[in-house]
């Protein structure tokens, strides 16, 4: 990628729209608000026109009219079907991609089984930049087994980056799975996974790593990096919709050694048979559970069409762009009334959102939903999280989200509200 | 009830139709193709008007245009707020029911974590008309525990009915859990709950009732009956959508001593404050998980209420008609062509479908799908289940199925399909 002179000015944002090869994909998702700015597609993704017909067309069509007969024309196999769109947005080859319920769950599948498979290694490796919804998951996972199990988490210095070092000398010969996410929720610090993994494999170690931030952003080559599992969700940059549901990998070659430890009947061998008595179906069908949420599941199949279309690698070309132009936005205009930046600087460790930090963070990042039209979101304790969803943001909405931070700090429109945190409900 | 004189003809199907008090509810459902009869709203309930509007706005309006602010007004409390909706339902007090996951996954976090709490039993009874899919997790549970624990499946005599005291005469000190289908899912066989609850309790043990195929059709009374926990789907007689997210029921006096073997985010004290240390939130609200699938959840609280309008007792009542028709008419036109009943005759033991033997009905089932526009569903090895869902299935289709039944034998409709059965995908 060419070096760019980047400035200030309005002019420039224009420029960088006009030259924007994957301009004319923000026309493919509804925005019924022109002035908002949304930085939060890393939390979930905008509506595409292509999701928004499937729904009409699986309600209407699938459920409406085909009924019950729509399970097995479209239903039944949309678990697998869409979980091979996904691989190829994981550098996964056929047969290890799945649809199936909540990232939770599937982390807490795969967490149980690896730990049951690498019998005699007692610990997990993660660290503390990784989701605490993830680390809880390993802590009752631990729980439940009851065994002698622990969890070690490796604390990053700056709460921005970790050293490849730092975490591989966490990893020892008891050592019975790592697991990252490989681009951190809050700093959006991306780990170089392929040689994590490497180096935990020396160490006969099992690695699993939580794609949710980084899926539909970044490149992603999960043969390559010869990862033995993964998780991820799918609302964030894959804009399946609130909640919809998440996928799973596991190599294949481990597939039929580990066992699922939620017997689910998609995940026997002959569901339709009704025997009593389960037996896991061949390969990584055993990791399903029960019916799966077909209007979310559906409207996150389309939604992966766009995203399928531009292409991973432009998508990591424009949003390499997008997060250098608000670094650069950054340091001109909001590191001198107060920030600090939350993200590393180095492009090849960042995904595609930017984390901007500010003492009074919180109560900034309400003026600027309540006041300033401009949607980001807040991470404890002074994160204000903007996410650049290349498909639909624009150098524009980049430049003008940082010129009302820039408006809301000046202009002190934040500090009316309370320090106290809002309950979410 | 008063006593009705059935007969076979015509004229009886419409005059029951027109004294129906529910026969206007059929028209807030979808009906695309008139001529089909939909004996399989216990397998997929229809569209109604209200899922399909609701479906509308949740996708243009909160997702759309909302975005991520959604989460705040409309999705957060989502699960708990649809959860007091079924409450109603299965007369169940407040801060009792949640919305989670999927029926499979709720037994798997209530089974476990209803094996720690009684601790020093082992047994779990069930019985063999019970979900395989249930059956299955259970079995799964007592595997991942890898303790004394044992599952005791006891055997209906007739597959069709289940006598109380032979489940009760299973049920002793060492019986940790009893957990049963409030109604079966092959005979329609409905369990006296309070006794077998009753009973249960006497010998210490707990009891967990699937009430996936009685929720929306059959009045339950999960407070009064004295249950310590009940899980169920929402896409049978709740008319949910396809895979729409389950529900779980925990008694509140039980709810602080249990922990979810699966530590959801959703599940914590306060998810966004994002410690790295779970602390499971009070009550019932520490069994959620991940995000839940928003689409789907909405468009099954929307289905919810033309049920609660109606009334489970006057949707109950009208099940019994429908069911005591259905068997009426099967005395007198199915039986003498070689059909046996696979359900109760005793309308108090039945839920709101019938089953029928043939020894032909996997090729009888594919002609009446393929030839004679009517949707039941077949269950191994011979039954072919007739969903009569209250809220939309007339006396009309009643009659008109149980004729294109006859027809279909008469006429030997079925016998150019291969006894071998059809892949599901």
């Amino acid at each position: 990628m060419k070096k760019i002179d980047f400035n200030t000015s309005e002019d420039m944002a224009s420029r960088l729209d006009q030259q924007d090869p994957l301009a004319s994909f923000r026309r493919l998702f509804v925005n019924t608000e022109p002035g908002l700015i949304y930085m939060d597609g890393n939390s979930l993704g905008r509506l595409s026109l292509e999701s928004d017909a499937a729904i009409q067309s699986v309600v209407k069509q699938q459920w409406g009219n085909g009924l019950i007969r729509s399970w097995g024309s479209d239903w039944f196999d949309a678990p697998r079907r869409v979980g091979e769109k996904i691989a190829k947005l994981a550098g996964a080859s056929p047969g290890q991609v799945l649809i199936s319920d909540s990232t939770s769950v599937n982390l807490f599948k795969l967490v149980t089984a690896a730990l049951e498979y690498k019998t005699g290694r007692n610990t997990i490796v993660s660290d503390d930049m990784n989701f605490p919804s993830d680390l809880y998951i390993l802590q009752g996972a631990v729980r439940l087994l009851a065994r002698d199990h622990r969890l070690q988490i490796v604390s990053s210095d700056d709460n921005i980056h970790m050293d490849t070092d730092a975490i591989c000398d966490a990893i020892d010969a008891d050592t019975a799975l790592v697991t990252l996410s490989h681009a951190t929720f809050k700093s959006g610090f991306l780990y170089d996974a392929a040689e994590v993994t490497r180096r935990a494999h020396q160490k006969g170690a099992l690695v699993l790593w939580d794609l949710s931030h980084s899926i539909g952003a970044v490149p992603i080559q999960l043969d390559e990096w010869g990862a033995d599992m993964a998780i991820g969700c799918t609302y964030k940059y894959l804009n399946g919709g609130p909640g919809s549901p998440a996928f799973l990998y596991i190599r294949k070659d481990l597939q039929d050694a580990l066992l699922s430890p939620i017997w689910g009947w998609f995940g026997e061998e002959h569901p339709f048979a009704f025997d009593l008595q389960y037996t896991p179906a061949p390969g990584i069908q055993r990791f399903l559970c029960g019916s799966p949420p077909i209007l979310s599941l559906l409207s996150m199949e389309a939604a992966l069409q766009p995203i399928l279309e531009a292409g991973i690698d432009a998508i990591r070309r424009k949003s390499i762009l997008l997060t250098s132009y608000a670094t650069y936005l950054f340091d001109q205009m909001l590191e001198p009334i107060g920030f600090k930046l939350g993200s590393p600087r180095n492009a090849a460790q960042r995904g595609s959102h930017i984390s901007i930090r500010h003492h009074d963070g919180y109560r900034i990042n309400r003026a600027l939903i309540e006041e300033m039209n401009v949607l980001p979101d807040f991470r404890e304790p002074d994160n204000i999280r903007l996410g650049l969803s290349p498909l639909y943001t624009s150098f524009g909405d980049t430049r003008e989200a940082v010129v009302r931070i820039q408006q809301a700090v000046k202009q002190e429109r934040y500090l009316h509200y309370p320090q106290e945190r809002l309950s979410v409900t």
